[in-house]
C-alpha cells in the first residue's frame, strides 16, 4: 500500500517524530495532514511545506480520509483518542503509531479497534534531546533501528506496510520483536539506562562538582536531561518489564560492591574483562 | 623553578601519560629523561623525539641528576619505588605524580620520603580508551583538569611549581583540593561512574541486544572498554570514598525502584525536574 503515493497519510501528534515523519514523507509525494493540539505546530508546519493541511480539531474530514493514519502521542492519550474517535476512520484504514512501549498499548488498542481497520505498532528508536515540530529532521533516521511489533491479530501485508514505511523513512535497521521482546530489549536498552542517569545525576549534590566534570560524567549524564512528562509515564507503562531491567543491575551492582569491600581483586578484574569483552559487541558497526 | 628551562625533568613510566608530558615539555626545550620497563618504549621515544635520554633500568646517573622527577606509575608501584630508590635524588628535587587516587598515597609516600626532597602530588584528569606511549598527545590536556593535592607539609613554592607545571602542559583548569577532597570527587565523578558502566556491560548477557543499541546505551557503556589491572587498584585504593559513593547511588536508585513499584509519578517527575536542572550545571563551558 505504502509505495502508492496516491494514498494519503494522516499524522495525529506534530512534535519532532511527527513532524520529522511528514518532512520525509512529504518529500516522497504523499499527501500529508496533522491533527495537533497546537496551532503554531500547524503554521510551521504548513509554511515549511512539511503538510498539505492540517487542524487543531479531530476534523471528522481530515481523518476520514485517510488510507494510514501515524499515531505519535503520549501512551494514554493514543489510547483516548482511540476509544473517542475510532468511528471516523475509512473502512480498511491502516493504524501506526510511534510509541515507545509495547505490550501496555498494543493489545489494548487491538482489542477495542473496529475490525474493518487494522493497527500494527512500531517504535523507531530515533529522537533528539530537543522536542517539538520545528525540531524535525530527517536525519535522526539515519542509523536508527525502527521496529516493528506484530501480535497474531496482524496481518501479512500490513506487517510489510509497516516494514516499508521504516525503509521509505530512511531507518537503517528495520525488524519485528514481539511486544515483550520489544518491552524487555527497551527496559534494558532504554529505560534503564535513563534510570541510572537521572539517579546519578541526582545522588549528590555537593557543591562545585562541575568544575572538575570530566567525559565520563558527561556521557553517562547526557539523557539525565529528560522530559519528565514522557518518561514518567513510559516507566510506568513498561512497569513489570523496567523493574526485572532494575533488579538485574542492582544484583550486579551488590556484586561489585561486595567485591570491593572484601578487596577482592580477582573478582573485579574478571567483571571488567566480561565488560571489555562484552562492550566491543555494542560498537558502532 | 619550572621556568627555568636549563632544568633537568624525570619522567619514570613512560605510558600514554607519561609520554603526553615528555612531548609538550620537551617542546619548551627542557632535557627529559625517561626510565620506564619497556625498551621498545624507550626506543620509540628516542625516536620521535620525547625525550633526550632513556633507560629500562632504574639508572641512578638520571635520576640523581634530574631537578623534577614525575612518577606516572600504578599507585603500589610507586610507593614500592620510592622505597627502594629514594637514596639515589638529588638534593633539594621534587617529586610529583599523575596518581588517581591521594589520600592513601600521599601521605605514605611524605612520611617516607627523605627530608631535602618534597613530594608534591598532582592529579592530570586526563586521558584516552588507548595507552601506552605510542598514544601520546597533547590533545588530552586541553579542556582538562589539573589538581594539586597539597599537605601541610608541602612548600608554597613546590605548590606553585607543581601548578605552573599543570599550566605549562596545557590543562584548561589547574586548581588544588585537599587529598580527602580530591578522593571524593574522583569517587563521585570517575569511580562511581566506572563502576556503573561495567554494571550495566555485565548484568544481562541476552543475545543479540547490540542489534537495538542507540547513543544512550552507547554513552553509558563507553568506558566499560577498561584497563582492569589499573581500575581494581584504584578502587581499592580509594575504598572509603567510592563505597561512600556507592551508597549515595544505591540510595537513589532504591528511591526511584519504590517509586516505579507505587507508581507515584509525581515523586518520579520531580526527580526527573532535579536532575534536568542539575545537567545543566555540567554542560560543557
Amino acid at each position: 500500500m505504502i509505495v502508492n503515493v496516491n494514498k494519503k497519510i494522516l499524522i495525529v501528534g506534530l512534535g519532532l517524530l511527527g513532524g520529522s515523519y511528514a518532512k520525509v514523507l512529504k518529500r516522497f509525494g504523499f499527501h500529508i495532514s496533522a491533527i495537533t493540539r497546537s496551532q503554531s505546530s500547524i503554521d510551521f508546519a504548513l509554511r515549511e511545506g512539511l503538510i498539505d493541511e492540517g487542524s487543531v480539531e479531530v476534523d471528522p474530514r481530515l481523518v476520514g480520509e485517510a488510507d494510514l493514519v501515524i499515531f505519535a502521542l503520549y501512551p494514554h492519550i493514543f489510547v483516548e483518542w482511540i476509544e473517542t474517535n475510532q468511528h471516523l476512520f475509512k473502512s480498511g484504514a491502516l493504524i501506526t503509531d510511534v510509541t515507545g512501549v509495547k505490550g501496555s498499548i498494543v493489545y489494548k488498542i487491538q482489542e477495542m479497534l473496529r475490525p474493518d481497520v487494522e493497527f500494527i505498532a512500531a517504535h523507531p528508536m530515533a529522537g533528539r534531546e530537543v522536542s517539538g515540530v520545528e525540531n524535525s529532521t530527517d536525519k535522526i533516521f539515519n542509523g536508527a533501528n525502527y521496529i516493528v511489533t506484530p501480535t497474531e491479530k496482524n496481518t501479512p501485508d500490513a506487517i510489510e506496510t509497516c516494514m516499508e514505511l521504516g525503509r521509505l523513512l530512511g531507518f537503517s535497521n528495520v525488524t519485528t520483536l514481539s511486544p515483550e521482546e520489544h518491552d524487555e530489549m527497551i527496559g534494558f536498552l532504554s529505560q534503564l539506562t535513563h534510570c541510572i542517569a537521572i539517579t546519578l545525576m541526582t545522588c549528590n549534590d555537593k557543591e562545585h562538582m562541575e568544575k572538575f566534570t570530566g567525559d565520563s560524567f558527561r556521557d553517562l549524564t547526557r539523557i539525565a536531561r529528560i522530559n519528565d512528562l514522557m518518561w514518567s509515564e513510559l516507566f510506568v507503562a513498561n512497569k513489570a518489564a523496567l523493574l526485572e531491567q532494575m533488579n538485574l543491575f542492582l544484583n550486579k551492582f551488590n556484586e561489585l560492591k561486595t567485591m570491593l569491600e572484601t578487596e577482592d581483586i580477582d573478582g573485579m578484574r574478571a567483571m571488567m574483562r566480561h565488560s571489555t569483552e562484552r562492550r566491543a559487541l555494542f560498537d558502532k558497526p
